[in-house]
């Protein structure tokens, strides 16, 4: 690997994208960091940065993968169900406009031979009790953002063939690279791509189509209903206030949530799907009248049919999501086994839920009111690539007029 | 440096000692963790042996040195009194016979330039709020221990001329050497040292001594009287039901508190004193009537200055300890920069509060009371050393008949 030249520049610069454009943090708030002990020097960069940034109050969370899975291994069912009361406080208390939220994330080899039961029972006790902070987010009360930290254990799933030290260093530079942080200002090289990004989805939004057609040379060939009065959001959203923030990074997506009832063809996945500890290679789906009607794949196929069986919307779309083949993911040429950076390289769907935001007037909908406009329901959210250097996307208006929005796999609009 | 063999083995059974002997943790029981992020490895092998020892539940508390001193030089003193209700509640809805409580520590190069009035309100702010902890601790209603972890960060202390990896391995020798866990079998060794340890304690105890004296090669010559109803404690104490555990990881002293105006005479320190930031050479105290009336230090003789005048107690004595010369930390030879270590190499004295368990029936007495038998009271508790290999401790009985405590450095009784 080629050594990264101001590595140490290059590092406080993401850390600086993240507090300035990611949460957008102001002077006099409080910063809600999370961040695994692995990534405890990069960490304490953003609280540097943070600091001098004018925050409040850095409050950290430290999360811990294997102190987190000896934990799932050892302890009863009934221990994990049990968030203590202070625990849940020590996220709702916070649910407030003075604070901002950034998780700094990484991912680990899956372990083997977890009780699923005792997994989901964890996640769902700690869902539940810390759902008025939540809420918090989703209604951009508080602006968050959730960023990826190199570690050892990650680059082992991204370059198992080089050694520890080489991987490292390799993943860092794909993780500066697909967040802008190798440009000389990265800053300002988000502010532009949010500027083409938002012009992008003004446009999606002002053309009036009623339906998405994509077609590649893989066989893809696949007819996508929007629900009436639906929304694409682009990379950057606005908070209660109306002050942006940036909740993912990196990002290149632009999406939407398509009909659940509306979607015919098929559709071919580009790239390995890394879904339930299982890497899913050749999958392929044909829909009917938004419901997948048949399936096949490589490998893997057994998870995908436990997945289309979940419940009565996870064998239906939830989002439509639109990445341009020069996307800085997809160049990386790379699987990251994680969504953040993985659904960043291309076109993609997800099976199963939709976002409320992605039909206007959603966040105040029922859910019964949701499926009603045509917003798919589930527990499931698994997006799944298909975006290919040649990809056709065109837009249908409700009179049949066809316009191209992608050619060769990227913006014609 | 030579290189430890079965380095992991003896890290696990370090870790094993502290869960067994240490806090005692029995099946079904909570074990709360306090370590820092620097020590996470450790600290996933002290989980480990936790939940292999039947642990209800390990609950994580992550320090951060790096992280805490940011907070120190940025926070306004506001924020940093302001102690959530959340937090006090993660510690004191713990202060219960279930849990017990482990605290792992390590050193760092002390942070130039930090405000002393913050450091104190934060300090102060903190302990104030999770006080039914800590007295639930002192209380024996919580077992604890704390043990130290060795980081690079420490061992650039002790070893400043080592390279990093070098001085680590060093220093995790001096760990695993003075907690005895590079002997076959660490528990064991703990056991045979604890009842050794917990004879000369009940001899101390039935001596019926009402005054030790000290001399020594280097100049000290002092007389120590004890309060009435004195009670010399060892490494080994009891919870309230009578459980036993060991609340300092090494611990070779046997201590008591002096009659805080019954001390005479001179008493010169056979180590440097690590105080405040400061190291304090050639240390001398004359005392007269329980007082400190002159002092003289080679270096660091503002530091002691500013400490006796810190308050009404300050200037007088909280504890004298003995500690017999072959004491696994003093043939180390090294100076640790932590109490925990270095007040275990050698008979030693703290300037400041006395311990109310020195006193039968102490722990139920008012400030005021243990005053008045005898017991120092301050905001202060500074240890230093002055056991020599040569030193001689005699302790004196009503009658005035002299008894050998220690003769030429070690135990005589």
């Amino acid at each position: 690997m080629a050594v990264i030249p101001d590595f140490d520049l290059k590092v406080r610069a993401y850390a600086e994208l993240m507090v300035k454009r990611g949460v957008n943090l102001q002077p006099g708030q409080l910063l809600m960091l999370s961040a695994p002990v692995e990534a405890a020097g990069f960490a304490h960069t953003v609280m540097e940065v943070a600091w001098e940034a004018g925050a409040k109050d850095v409050l950290v969370r430290w999360g811990d993968n294997t102190g987190g899975e000896l934990r799932l291994r050892h302890a009863a069912i009934e221990v994990l169900r049990d968030i203590p009361a202070w625990l849940a406080a020590s996220y709702n208390d916070y649910a407030t406009e003075g604070c901002v939220f950034l998780a700094l994330d990484t991912e680990f080899p899956p372990p083997a031979g977890l009780d699923p039961e005792k997994m989901s029972a964890s996640r769902i006790a700690r869902m539940q009790a810390t759902e008025p902070f939540t809420e918090a987010r989703m209604q951009g009360v508080v602006r968050w953002c959730i960023g990826s930290v190199a570690t050892a254990e990650w680059a082992s799933l991204v370059y198992p063939e080089l050694g520890a030290g080489e991987g490292l260093a390799a993943l860092w530079h794909d993780v500066l690279f697909c967040t802008r942080c190798l440009e000389d200002n990265p800053l300002a090289a988000w502010d532009a791509h949010i500027a083409r990004n938002n012009a992008y989805r003004d446009k999606l939004n002002a053309a009036g189509f009623v339906e998405l057609r994509f077609t590649s040379g893989l066989g893809t060939d696949l007819r996508v209903g929007l629900p009436g009065g639906y929304y694409f959001a682009g990379s950057q959203e606005t908070d209660s206030h109306g002050d942006p923030y940036i909740a993912n990074m990196p990002s290149e997506e632009i999406f939407s949530a398509p009909h659940r009832e509306r979607v015919d063809g098929v559709v071919v996945a580009s790239k390995p799907l890394f879904y339930n500890n299982t890497l899913i290679e050749g999958l392929r789906f044909t829909f009917k009248a938004g419901k997948v009607v048949d399936f096949s794949a490589d490998t893997g196929a057994e998870v995908i049919e436990k997945l289309l069986a979940t419940d009565s919307g996870s064998a239906r779309l939830g989002e439509v999501a639109l990445v341009p083949a020069e996307s800085l993911i997809a160049r990386t040429g790379k699987l990251f086994y994680t969504t953040l950076y993985d659904e960043n390289a291309a076109c993609h769907l997800a099976l199963g839920a939709s976002y409320p935001e992605s039909i206007s007037g959603g966040l105040e909908m029922s859910k019964e009111e949701l499926e009603a406009a045509g917003m798919n329901q589930s527990l499931e959210h698994v997006d799944f690539m298909f975006g290919t250097p040649d990809l056709q996307v065109t837009g249908v208006d409700a009179a049949g007029i066809e316009t191209p929005v992608f050619t060769q796999g990227t913006w014609a609009l």
